[in-house]
């Protein structure tokens, strides 16, 4: 396989971004990501865009077809993908493979969701496509629930407590302060967090990640072609991708994601280097015990100590392993097919040294994880200067 | 890039499955697939998945985990794509980029569409979301409204006849009537498509692919290890993709798919064939008029000479370029996500001598063309026997 690189980024603010429509949102992104990587925009031979449910938020399907259109790159090739809250990550994957294959050599990577046009209602139903309809949506199950199951049984097997999760909310939320790209802006301490109301107990306001409008571009070349291009590319060193069963209920268990650890084990293996060597990590917390789960079936912590990491500031901004610098999708926000792009656009940053107030110090290698709905898809990608 | 071949294909019977689900369709052309190959199933690596619009269709989304979960084959990677009605091609595309690149050897390629769920006017308005939905589908553009524009100016500009296009849907029926997965097995004179109703005038109810239900799967594999698995292996000799505007307002002309054109240019550049070289093609026939577009578009016949070349004979199974041995999508049936898949599976059928009743005799390269919206996305396959 050839080496494949990131050499360029954008993104739209994430937010309720009432003044801008879907294909606004993918003309911003894609245009800054354009710039970003000193190009204009002649020279990309393929898009991959990742939207998860346009058909219901927005009556289109179509997404790609969209995306050429609006960004005057027709007829080049461009293709959507959907994984749920994880289409933005696989949108990357199968650009990897198409450069990694020799078929192209600098693609576009879309990510876009607008999920405010239809009532809150609708949103949830429209999500929950992402899990099992037959034998959870159907019955009621939104993803609140699900994700509430996973809290409950962790804090039963493990003694993680809600003041533990209240804090993955309060660290992503002051990382969210220095991420002008950030839905929310507003600091929490852990009694406000504990003091919001229950959505699904455990899970209460302050432990879910909003509902978000928003756009993130990368653009993405050969090796050898990005070291010619832009100063510092990042190569993906290893992009992994793990399936588990739809339904909560048929997992084997509730207190992890067979799908984090076995796609974690790949990446790994394949990049040939070990959990310590990561400096920084944006891992999928659509609630905060997602957080948790994430880190321990990561293998940065042991099974049942992410709760209490997080409580001693184990994954803060200055810690040993610094978690969703950009706020994550707690406080930076979650249109679901923009946050696996923007993940990798944050690492991206981070390694070029472009993060700004949220720079971590010395990064070197950086990790993405993106989850589509309760874990039946995973994808890990991991990443250093080229 | 490495060479990739098909060695393995296996469908449900397109129509209107009252008695199978999504999930039982999934089943069944995947397993079908997978013994077609001589395989057990172990073997996939990956499966990449084409679907348009689950989400409006049946309420699920995340299509690419259902796909594993409903094949027992977790944890391995699935990822859905969607190109409207190019859906199941575009799968097709990543797989073929997958192992091109060499992250994966053999995978599977699936696509599915359950359209017969819910009432028809929904129907209407979720394959709308394949076109323009803010300048076509919300001023009441359904798809044969729009393809019905661009059959009367091919009337005008060339002088092609309603009976020109009754003649493409008399020679689909009847060569749906060799196969035993097409949704209908009735054979109409041209007297008889003449008569049937206008739903868009030019276009009748026999001039119009119908609402469909079915899967279709592939199984794709690195050439060199295709040739120890199967006795035959089918290569992809080029896989190419073209975007174009969603709306049809914003094209040059009405007359020709430009998207179809430069797939085409592109694909026969890198196989380094001609039209001439082509002995079977199955294109995209979703109205009568589309094939008349397609055949002229791909280079077999001159601009304006496709419906005479019809009428003539010259696309019939024993004529100079069969097209649409299968049915097409006019015949065979067009469960939008599946047809991409079923017809580089009917390619694979003609190639490997095994299309029975409708063997094209000494078949050696085939072509499929596969189209989303109204030409906003196309793709052309070529392939031949490795």
């Amino acid at each position: 396989m050839r080496s494949v690189s990131i050499i360029g980024f954008g993104q739209t603010r994430f937010g309720e971004l009432w003044e801008k429509g879907f294909r606004e949102m993918i003309a911003e992104a894609g245009v800054k990501a354009v710039q970003s990587a000193g190009l204009d925009g002649k020279e990309i031979e393929a898009v991959f865009g990742g939207t998860m449910a346009s058909g219901r938020f927005i009556g289109q399907e179509h997404i790609g077809a969209l995306i050429a259109d609006q960004l005057g790159l027709n007829p080049i090739p461009s293709t959507r993908s959907e994984a749920a809250c994880a289409s933005g990550s696989i949108a990357l994957r199968n650009a990897f493979h198409a450069v990694a294959s020799g078929d192209h050599d600098i693609v576009a990577v879309g990510g876009v969701e607008k999920m405010t046009e239809i009532d809150v209602g609708a949103t949830s139903f429209a999500l929950g496509g992402a899990g099992d309809q037959e034998t959870e949506l159907f019955h009621g199950a939104t993803f609140p629930a699900l994700y509430a199951l996973m809290a409950r049984r962790h804090m039963h097997d493990y003694g993680t407590t809600e003041q533990q999760m209240a804090a993955v909310a309060v660290k992503n939320h002051k990382n969210g302060m220095l991420n002008e790209h950030a839905q929310f802006h507003k600091e929490f301490t852990i009694e406000q967090v504990m003091n919001s109301g229950y959505v699904a107990s455990p899970l209460k306001l302050l432990d879910c990640s909003p509902i978000s409008d928003g756009a993130a571009a990368l653009i993405v070349a050969e090796t050898g072609k990005a070291k010619k291009l832009v100063e510092q590319p990042i190569e993906i060193i290893a992009s992994s991708q793990s399936s588990d069963s739809l339904a909560l209920a048929s997992r084997k268990s509730l207190t992890e994601l067979a799908g984090t650890k076995h796609a974690a084990k790949t990446a790994f293996e394949r990049a040939g280097i070990k959990q310590k060597d990561v400096s920084v990590a944006e891992v999928h917390d659509c609630f905060t015990i997602a957080e948790i789960l994430a880190i321990e079936d990561l293998g940065f912590f042991k099974k049942g100590e992410g709760g209490k990491a997080t409580e001693q500031g184990r994954t803060a901004l200055n810690g040993e392993i610094p978690v969703n610098p950009s706020g994550g999708l707690k406080a930076c926000g979650h249109p679901v097919g923009a946050t696996g792009v923007k993940q990798a656009g944050e690492i991206f940053l981070q390694l070029t040294g472009k993060a700004g107030k949220r720079q971590v110090k010395g990064a070197e290698i950086g990790l993405t994880h993106n989850v589509g709905g309760s874990g039946a898809t995973v994808t890990v990608h991991l990443y250093r200067r080229a």
